[in-house]
């Protein structure tokens, strides 16, 4: 257990940097045993098997993040994460326009918008 | 139009091979001016930009249609798209496993199964 | 509650002809006070209001199972329904093929094959 | 009728307190009609049969809306609606960590958010 | 493409006035190709497409927006597009009432909330 | 690792019997990392949990999946989860009813369907 948490908060801050702290902390008072969970298994089982670059696991979640619609939050947090592993700016727009074909554009336009906060907060607009 | 037309028949066959024109020649009696439509949007315009390769694109949609669940028959299609213009067994795999992260177990078991089925039809079992 | 009841009845006959009755049917041996329900709220409450026309509220109501993608069988019942109230194949085609803007072409195309399926029933193609 | 909001508005006084007369007076002016129907058949057909006791209906509530993803203005009502009839917040908290399985770590994550705003709210934190 | 663009331009302003234009324009600086696709695809192809009128395309919209959830931005500009095509107050009204009985009331008071703002921003209220 | 695996394991089997070991063999050929996964997290870790006992939380899980609407498999596993437990058939179908309120009648109907098919399987219609 202790090395699936050791290495999936090592890839959680490989991915996200300082806002994947951020997001356990916020867990911490509410349900400790999820933040666990958050940092075990998506991030130590799931994103560090070796199969797929890091670059392209986050385009695959920001792509399904933008189609699902439900979850802005996650989708800004792993637009970042797109950032910090290497894609570009154009990629990530490039992904997200693509949802429009697979689930609307009220999709797309809703991803772009998050984007182009993200952007901004980067100061890359 | 002729233009999108054409080069989209012509990315639609790149990435689906014959079952693109079958999917064509499905709507021709129901609905033509969609059939027309299905070639020009999604391949003559989006899939035809330059931004991301086409693997990365076939990944991304085969990582949306997990995560929606609601569209089990294009999920087949691109998964054999997905492996027609390169991707591996190994990596399509790995795309819908990260789909448990966001979308939930059973949206990934619904998606190996899709899977497993196209990797039947192909022999690749 | 009678009243409610009845005229849902009557408003489920109008739209969906025998297959209403079936529908209930099939409820009764598992859950027959949701058959009760069935009739009296969608059909004695709702589509009863005077606020708009059968043939809007089908429209309506094909719109919305299309954009969801989860009710494929519920949809049937309303293509059907929406033939009976008076819409026409070519109406409902172009709804069904707008909600590709609103929902993605998978919905449009799953939609698109539900209404191919209930023409064909009706020996409409 | 008269019945049916009767004991459907003792329902709703019951799971949401004064928050139940809120919900109802805010649809006053825009839909009447519908304020009536939310008594009605919510709470006064399904929340009143006797199969199932409240809390079981709200854990099912809570559960179902927090995977849904799309509602969580009334998934803030509903925890308020379990605590009321006596679940706790340990029990609330289990359920949506719960739907991390089922919809997503997105879904529970989200959430879990509103819970630990409504735990705010009534000082439980 | 010009032409595409042209119509779909015009068909935008019929439905959205001056909002359509804010639309377009706050796309152009993150993603000005999607711009043109918003414009050309759904306005430009379907929205001009005969079959319908723009009153029982804008219902058909209200419903689909209503019943996913997912965008109540969207629904807000389409409430405002069928008001601005001729649908009236009690019409819009009627079609997101429908929609607890397809997908469920959350999505239906969630819609309503939306029109109520939309109505207030109009002073129809 | 090992206990989580073994002690889901255990919690599997005491929802699903048999049913439980196929599911994990189905996907040994295809991703036997992921049969583990399933086994772990979802068994191993939450299941586990001592906040909720099994029959609430399969309560939990009928109503989530019955809402989403996409995952008749694993609805119809649940079901049995659930009658496994100790959930009586008319627990499960009540639970399967309130879902009309938040997802819609097509949702609810869905369900009833699958919980039909699996009381059939048990020989309890």
């Amino acid at each position: 257990m202790d090395d699936r948490y050791e290495r999936g908060l090592r890839k959680l801050g490989e991915i996200d940097g300082k806002q994947g702290a951020q997001i356990v902390a916020a867990l911490e008072d509410i349900a400790p045993n999820f933040a666990r969970y958050v940092v075990e298994f998506p991030f130590g089982d799931i994103y560090n098997r070796p199969g797929l670059d890091l670059r392209t696991r986050e385009i695959a979640t920001v792509a399904a993040l933008t189609a699902m619609g439900t979850a802005p939050a996650q989708l800004r947090v792993h637009i970042h994460g797109a950032l910090n592993v290497g894609c570009t700016r154009a990629e990530i727009t490039e992904v997200i326009m693509q949802m429009a074909v697979f689930a609307g554009f009220p999709a797309a336009l809703n991803g772009l918008g998050v984007a182009k906060a993200v952007f901004a907060d980067r100061s890359m607009t």
